[in-house]
């Protein structure tokens, strides 16, 4: 049995998704337990009125704060010790649960969650590691918006975790790795990419050298690496594009009357294409680097897609990735320790 | 009359695709004269081939050298002096074009241009600005790949001169004006970011604040300014998307013996889509900052695409944009020199 904690009042729905969210994924896993954080009275409430065939594998967990979308980490961390998210990651801490899942401001819980969990030893920092789909399998990404500054060695770091969590995810051993740049060719990019090469060239990593953006989607690089700033940028462009060729896709279908015919003709296909692309499907992204299973789920997703994130937490939660960080890491600090 | 020198040479397709875009070109304007700068010999043979109805309209202008997508700028302004590319920018100088369009190496073209043309007083560093779709109008983006390290004032620069940029050639007074960062809210981004935020906020540009990068293609900027790694990455992983979402509707569509059947039905309304998002509508970006118009096409497009980009120049040759950016930046020199 697999236990996940969730910040039930995390993300912009709070327990409109997180309800139904969790009512679906017990009643579709043998398997796991869920454990509610957050307001009791108004989660019971909710729980209630849900349709849930398996209301005994959930249960509550009272925590008497919300941590707000734009709450300074600093002030959730000091301020507010009995959020909901706050709680949900004490959990994870205690034994109490093998994972947690939260849709809340992600500076937050990454703060909070580092605070209270501690980062594996030596891993300088966490990072945001997300999967995104591509024609043949998936692509994983990080760091994702976690970290704005990076040196060489935090971009390495970044590598072996990544590489880490795709041979235990993914079963894959030697992941390729790329480093994302302005272009493929050697003496592109700023000196803190140049030095990262250097680093990545040198280790056991299957490092493939630099990829550019559009290898995310259309390359067969398992693993791409790059700082928090880039990450965010690629991710939020690509979800700008995506968004932006469904809206051209219906207005078309709307245009004429000869366009509906076609669209009522096509819909099925067409509704395979946006069920291939819907991004709630690759929902549930993992702060990689704590000493346990901390799963981000976008802060505007719904009951969906939120679904998608506890089912990522119950697979991180049992991939032994921490030890496999942990082991990967101890091994470098010991050969370094040698030469 | 306005006469463009075109690097017939350029790009991975060379004269397959600068040839024929240059007949359909005189073909389909009236007012336009086209000079062809490369080697003489494959220019005319692939000339005499091509069907052409204004021919008179083209002549060409030989150069005996190639730059090669991989010189570097360095190397192709000291060793290469007879290149198209240097020939077809020396025709501008010259004052014999009014504007010249490559798809050559984009580091060798702005070198190049930067060499031989020079940088408009009171800017510091040219930029590439591109126009990309979105629903309603277009989003211009600049820099996309030319300035890798910039400070808060270059960034500011790229404003005015994308503002500029917009007001010559869509005729639309004060532009709205965004900072790619990697959130809305205050106190995100790094120290350059924060600055050059400050600088905008102080200044007569139509400054809204922060954009993040989905509001390339979703939202309602009018101009986006970054780095150039920022943009790259941004452009990169728009590509990439936009191939894999075509690649999914695509396969979709030809999975199965209904699916074809819708799709034969659908043709119409898939090809509208395809056409509105043909990147190749899009191509041609600014080489902005210059003593003249230059334009860099994408490297890989083919003919269909180049055209676009001399249609570009063609409206960049007449828009009179060097002398308001000269005289927008001669104003803020004489402000501050009173201040």
């Amino acid at each position: 049995m697999i236990t996940i904690a969730i910040d039930a009042m995390g993300g912009d729905h709070g327990l409109e998704a997180t309800i139904p969210a969790s009512a679906t994924v017990v009643d579709s896993h043998q398997q796991v337990k869920l454990i509610l954080v957050g307001l009791e009275t108004q989660i019971r409430e909710k729980l209630d009125q849900q349709r849930c065939a398996n209301r005994d594998r959930i249960s509550v967990q009272p925590a008497s704060e919300i941590v707000a979308m734009d709450d300074p980490p600093a002030f959730s961390i000091r301020k507010k010790k009995d959020s909901s998210m706050r709680v949900t990651i004490n959990l994870v801490k205690d034994g109490v649960a093998d994972a947690c899942v939260s849709a809340g401001n992600t500076g937050a819980l990454m703060g909070t969650a580092k605070f209270v969990l501690g980062t594996i030893r030596g891993i300088d920092r966490p990072a945001i590691c997300a999967i995104l789909p591509r024609m043949t399998g998936f692509t994983y990404v990080l760091d994702l918006g976690a970290n704005v500054d990076v040196s060489p060695e935090i971009l390495f770091q970044f590598g072996i975790m990544g590489s880490q969590l795709i041979e235990s995810y993914e079963g894959k051993s030697s992941p390729t790795v790329g480093l994302l740049n302005i272009g493929v060719e050697e003496g592109k990019g700023d000196e803190t990419i140049k030095a990262a090469s250097e680093l990545f060239k040198n280790s056991s990593l299957n490092y493939i050298g630099y990829v550019e953006a559009d290898d995310v989607f259309m390359g067969d690089t398992d693993l791409i690496v790059c700082d928090g700033v880039l990450g965010n940028v690629a991710l939020k462009a690509s979800e700008g594009v995506a968004q932006f060729i469904m809206s051209v896709i219906k207005q078309e279908f709307m245009g004429s009357m000869f366009n509906k015919l076609s669209a009522l003709v096509s819909r099925p296909t067409l509704n395979a294409v946006k069920n291939r692309l819907d991004h709630r499907r690759y929902n549930g992204a993992n702060l990689i680097g704590l000493n346990a299973v901390v799963v981000k789920s976008h802060g505007g997703t719904d009951a969906v897609g939120f679904r998608y994130a506890i089912e990522y937490a119950m697979k991180s939660a049992g991939s032994g990735l921490v030890e496999r960080i942990s082991q990967r890491i101890a091994t470098r600090m010991e050969t370094e320790a040698i030469q």
